[in-house]
């Protein structure tokens, strides 16, 4: 049988990866460079995850607040290393009007005495406010977060991966100790994993970040790498310890119980609509999209399959009431959520239309079911098995059936990283590993000795250091590029 | 008794404003001129206000998406009334990157080819794609709403109610008919209206906005009038039918069921944080800000009052009971938000600091309240009035009583907007009801005829016009500005 999406996966993969999108209409390139339209599927999910992520973020103690998109220069300069990192990728405002000549073409004027620029990210506005905030030991822990879009220009934007305009969610939180920030700052990792796991059903490698893949200020970078069906990495989210760097630039400092005044340590952490591009990766096939149960904006998408106008009312009657059941069942404790599709248009294009689109099942209601009193359903990772079953078996056994869906989708992507992984001690073999015509990449653990000469040798395989894995191998191996004693294993992959 | 905002309403209406904003710690001025901050207590009443309004859109058919930021100059060029709109307040992006010099100085590189601005509203943007969604009469109505950060330069900016970024939800849909189109413009309006009314408590006044009020670029503006404590009129929403205007200039054109080309036609509809401005102005007294109950982030505050470290174990026990059986408690489908303030601070402190802050129910457990087995509490709109009950019966009345508070703010806030509307029917009475020394302004409903030389004569007088009202009075009175006869009446007011 011919598939929907062309080319396949294995034919191309970052060709087939755009025809996901577009054919599932979750969202599309814009008419302004590096920026995109994210459509109401893909908005859809990314509300799922917003709902989800917001959750965990509040059970553990954290509130939302907003702050400016734009920052003066002046404030961006206050952390050397910081700037230096996003001044290459930075939008810049320098008027704040426009002027329409006398044949109508119009013209930037009111130049700003400072110009100011998009957030790239937001350390060192919410820094200033930070500084006004705490004065007191008794105003820390200050745990905050932003949903918000963020800028960094990109020359070679990717939809959902590397977009000039994304959004995100930026936590940002201040503490009396070292130990506490590093404390906030591995927990909000394991938040990460927890969702990517249990609601994306994506599994991640947890780690630190070598030296030089750090967050510009940072001391030190935490990430989740996840492994995308082509075998190459996907940096999912970042949690930063940033120790009193950022308090010093914006002078962040409290009282202590002893009445002495201290810097603060800072730390912050976030994920983007990247997850997204991470999610279409893990889970699509060739006939699209392929979405777990548990952030699908529509769950199970019901067809009535109308051939004679005579049963039109009855068998819609039927679907209604399916809905209506179907809907106050819970998962995870959220209702199901389920759509009828009544727009005129041929039952076989509805069929293939939420089949791109990832629908975990796919009903549909003939005459047939309405007088079996009966459900005709596929699950959207096996098409072409469609079973039957009596409706109210169907209803009592929905939220099982897309939790049995969504663990499968796990278990899937967790045996295809598990294959996946070469443990390496020669360089040798390092490159041989990365260099397999006609075959998947495959993610490397490799010792590893915190040396940037490193990172041109591997970067001439086309190969960065992911992260070193928080879980290590007992034995140490020399540095196969420099032959240095090390003490630790990194993950080398291609990447994203 | 000293109140806890000096100035008082009645000293400094909008000194008293900034106070119970800074006090409350709703928000503050930032570093970046225009842009505020939005602190964790504002931010929370935003995310209330959000989740309804985001239910009442999803209930009517729309879904969410998400649009670029930034806008190139072409696209806001072709609706010309509406690039004359908004051409003098737009932010413009020239540059992609910053260079350092050597001396570290930072200047903006890599000019862009094509200007980019920051939308003031994205009409233009999302008319971009919908030109690409809309080919057939099947794919209308187009139903979307994005929630967004906006930028709209300010000459003189004041918190909340005009800021030169903030935050909104911006409607845009797409219609086959002019009447189908018109029924959304006027069905959001109802929306908005009954939000205003049944969650923040305001009276709206609905209306039409006269020629020279209307959006730029549309064909008419609805709006929602309300009234602040001072008198003055506050647009609190406003929604636009916008003809075919829009579709002309995006080309958003769709085959009929004749198989005919026809241009679309288009509405578009906003609420922003200004609705907090509303809010504030609205209820707030001269101890801070008042918030009606259904949009309070915390509905009811516990706060243990311990005097001996003796029994403070069991005052924060009892406390925890205490929250947990009120959590379990609902109000309009919502659990009660309820929070004990278990912070290292006097009681008195912690009291103020609630009433700053507009919690509507202030609950206080001492040793008597453990013993007795009963709660003490105030409401916020009544400070000086402590009541004692059992707290059973605290528990089941706690839904009703929130309800009741919110029943009373409305009818205050109602009984005060229909005190103060004057009907005028001469020139010398309308110049007379804006010139009151020391009391407050007033609504005045006075005779109307579209004509742009009422706008210079009255704003002599710090007058606008603020909506030609829905329901209108029957009798028809000549224009007192111009004796031309007359169709319709408007209510005139000053303004925010």
């Amino acid at each position: 049988m011919k598939n929907a999406i062309s080319p396949s996966r294995m034919e191309n993969f970052s060709e087939w990866y755009q025809q996901v999108i577009s054919q599932s209409e979750l969202a599309e390139n814009s008419g302004v460079r590096g920026c995109m339209v994210i459509r109401p599927w893909g908005y859809g999910i990314w509300e799922q995850i917003q709902r989800e992520l917001d959750k965990k973020f509040k059970d553990t103690g954290h509130t939302n607040a907003y702050f400016p998109l734009l920052i003066p220069l002046s404030f961006l300069q206050k952390e050397a290393e910081h700037v230096n990192g996003f001044a290459k990728e930075c939008a810049v405002v320098t008027h704040h009007r426009l002027e329409q000549s006398s044949e109508g073409k119009l013209t930037p004027a009111g130049e700003l005495e400072e110009p100011l620029i998009i957030r790239p990210t937001s350390e060192t506005v919410i820094g200033a406010s930070f500084s006004r905030w705490v004065q007191s030991y008794r105003d820390l822990p200050l745990l905050i977060n932003q949903w918000a879009n963020v800028l960094r220009w990109e020359m070679r934007p990717r939809i959902f991966l590397r977009t000039s305009e994304f959004l995100w969610q930026e936590g940002h939180t201040a503490h009396a100790s070292c130990e506490e920030a590093l404390a906030e700052t591995l927990l909000m990792l394991d938040i990460y994993e927890r969702f990517a796991v249990d609601h994306l059903a994506i599994p991640v490698i947890k780690g630190e970040k070598c030296s030089w893949e750090r967050f510009p200020g940072a001391v030190s970078t935490y990430t989740i790498e996840a492994m995308m069906q082509d075998g190459k990495a996907l940096q999912a989210g970042t949690s930063h310890f940033l120790g009193q760097n950022f308090a010093e630039a914006a002078d962040i400092r409290f009282v202590n119980r002893e009445g002495v005044k201290e810097l603060a340590w800072t730390t912050s952490w976030g994920v983007s609509t990247r997850l997204i591009g991470a999610m279409i990766m893990t889970h699509g096939d060739d006939n699209g999209l392929v979405i777990p149960p548990l952030v699908a904006p529509t769950q199970i998408i019901i067809i009535p399959i109308v051939r004679s106008e005579q049963n039109a009312e009855a068998i819609h009657a039927y679907c209604e009431i399916l809905k209506k059941n179907i809907s106050r069942k819970k998962l995870k404790g959220q209702n199901l959520r389920v759509t009828i599709d009544k727009r005129d248009m041929s039952s076989s294009e509805k069929k293939w239309y939420h089949i791109k689109r990832g629908v975990p099942i796919r009903v549909e209601i003939g005459i047939k079911e309405l007088e079996q009193n009966t459900v005709s359903y596929s699950h959207r990772d096996n098409i072409n098995n469609t079973l039957t079953v009596e409706t109210t078996r169907f209803i009592k056994d929905a939220s099982k059936t897309l939790q049995t869906i969504q663990t499968g989708m796990l278990e899937r992507a967790q045996k295809r990283l598990s294959d996946n992984i070469e443990t390496v001690t020669t360089l040798t073999n390092f490159k041989k590993a990365f260099n397999r015509q006609g075959k998947p990449n495959t993610f490397v653990m490799a010792p590893f000795i915190d040396d940037i000469t490193i990172e041109q040798a591997i970067s001439e395989l086309g190969v960065t250091v992911r992260c070193i894995p928080l879980v290590q191998p007992k034995t140490a191996v020399p540095c196969l590029f420099t032959g240095q004693p090390t003490k630790c294993w990194a993950l080398y992959a291609k990447s994203y």
